[in-house]
């Protein structure tokens, strides 16, 4: 693996988006940040997309990741479910196309069978995971927060895996 | 009705996003300006995303509209194409959001009643009915764009209708 690389990882949704930044050298993983922007659904949506956004950006400035990784869904409960993500989805794809950093999406599914090694897993299975892998309490995270570092490790996984396969 | 007011419509879409902008005074409405951003489905989302998110501060910085209206749809083929539209919409919001300009949404039934005066009508009936009421030939606008006025349109009766009623 050449060098040092420094993921962000997305879980987007408009009520919580969760963030997480995973470092990998020829060490290993370790978290370097996280984040969460909560808003009740009184706030408007728009004003919701703004601080998304602006976490995004405020994020991508701070830490300059080379590579952001992005949860994708694209089975919902309903098409308005569906829609709503979107937007967050969208704010957050936005922050990375302006800061020139390439993304990487992946399914829910993908990120639970990278990380804990069964695309079912429950959210705590993937937390417990998360905790494990970067020998950290997940007390301290958030739900949405352990989410976007999965999808930063499984990003990490399948990084080191295609790097592996273009070396041989 | 208190004076001028200028309202950007906007028809979001991840391939094509249509904007117009009308302006109210007491002679009527009157078209503005249009545009629409188009992109082809080889262009990776976060660019397309990219794309519309600065046509819109464009417009919002060079126009300053009063009010945004955005079209809003619920309803969508399947949960798939509800979240990529999600996207568009998302990022539209955001330049409003960030512009600080008051956002309305419509549904498109809603749109075509009031434009043409049929919940059902076809696009080339709202084109037709756009070019109408501003006066316009409206080959000079893509469906798209014709679309975005329509909502704006739209927006300045119900704003009338709600003056009407709040100083009767």
């Amino acid at each position: 693996m050449p060098g040092k690389v420094l993921v962000l990882g997305i879980d987007p949704g408009t009520l919580v988006t969760g963030f997480g930044l995973v470092e990998q050298d020829e060490d290993g993983m370790r978290i370097l940040a996280w984040s969460s922007v909560s808003s009740p659904s009184s706030v408007p949506l728009a004003e919701r997309l703004s601080r998304i956004h602006a976490e995004a950006v405020r994020l991508m400035e701070l830490h300059r990741p080379d590579e952001v990784a992005v949860e994708n869904v694209f089975h919902s409960k309903n098409a308005k479910s569906a829609l709503t993500l979107g937007h967050a989805r969208g704010v957050t794809l936005l922050a990375a196309a302006q800061a020139r950093i390439p993304i990487f999406e992946y399914a829910p599914r993908e990120v639970k069978l990278s990380v804990v090694g069964n695309g079912n897993a429950s959210k705590q299975q993937v937390a417990s995971m998360v905790g494990r892998i970067l020998d950290l309490s997940c007390e301290g995270l958030r739900e949405d927060e352990s989410d976007a570092v999965a999808v930063a490790i499984c990003h990490l996984h399948k990084r080191g895996a295609k790097v592996a396969r273009g070396t041989t």
